[in-house]
């Protein structure tokens, strides 16, 4: 099962694509999607959904996921970052792939073990739980965790099920 | 020259479309696009943005404009607008259609005359300026606002440019 997880933004939407069988877990590929900050809103948000949709469309995930939000107390940046939001999780969606959503202490609690986990310990504990991964950055790295937190999260699950 | 207007919204979005011949306007269609509130946000935003890019399909406009927001107080409101309005802008700019953005006060003023005009003077004068529209309530009348703005935008730039 190929797990695709996200760290949507404007600017730079972060990605992670790792490979769940059983309680194994590998690393598929990772990156950053980035718009022109000179550029209009619509052919921003165009780019990114162009993007999105291909890397859907080569990697074929069977799943994905992006953290909940963080709400800004800047209302313009908390815009600015729905309208990404909205833009990527609509660009997986369209390819019939259902995307979960997960608290930030819940990403945490499912990376490092406890939901009040720094930043740099998640990002140690992605590279751990993912032997030979090349990070590309911060972004990147959160979009590992969120697809380490729904393959777990959808392990549970069947395992629940019986399966 | 057929223009869309746009009131996006993640549970209601408006829409209306006329035709701009030099400074003559008339109404083509408007109404609105619901989601269930019930659903999940993904389907949400990929049911809107199917029904947008069917409008775009069937209408075939030549320009889109939306109104730039008012940034709500609460910031998981003004979070759920932007998701909104990323896909729909999206949706019609993938449609190979530029989106122009206005201010409020510049919509009201292209209406009404003033940028200080009361909601109820905005939908009043859409109706004199549109004969014959019957309007699906007040989101439709909202972007059919906004594609009146967006006319006199074009028709002033024209008429600027010499043509």
């Amino acid at each position: 099962m190929i797990i695709l997880g996200l760290d949507p933004g404007l600017a730079t939407t972060g990605w992670g694509l790792i490979r769940a069988e059983g309680n194994r877990l590998s690393h598929l590929a990772n990156g950053r999607l980035k718009t022109d900050s000179a550029a209009p809103l619509a052919r921003r948000l165009t780019h990114l959904d162009t993007m999105l949709s291909a890397l859907v469309f080569d990697h074929t995930p069977d799943a994905a996921a992006v953290e909940e939000v963080f709400v800004n107390a800047n209302p313009q940046s908390t815009l600015k970052l729905g309208q990404a939001r909205g833009v990527v999780i609509c660009a997986v969606a369209r390819g019939g792939i259902d995307v979960g959503e997960y608290a930030a202490r819940l990403v945490k609690k499912a990376v490092v073990g406890t939901g009040a986990a720094e930043k740099a310990q998640v990002h140690a504990m992605v590279a751990r739980l993912l032997p030979g991964v090349k990070i590309d950055g911060p972004d990147a790295a959160d979009a590992l965790a969120v697809a380490i937190c729904h393959a777990h999260h959808l392990a549970s699950a069947r395992s629940l099920a019986g399966r």
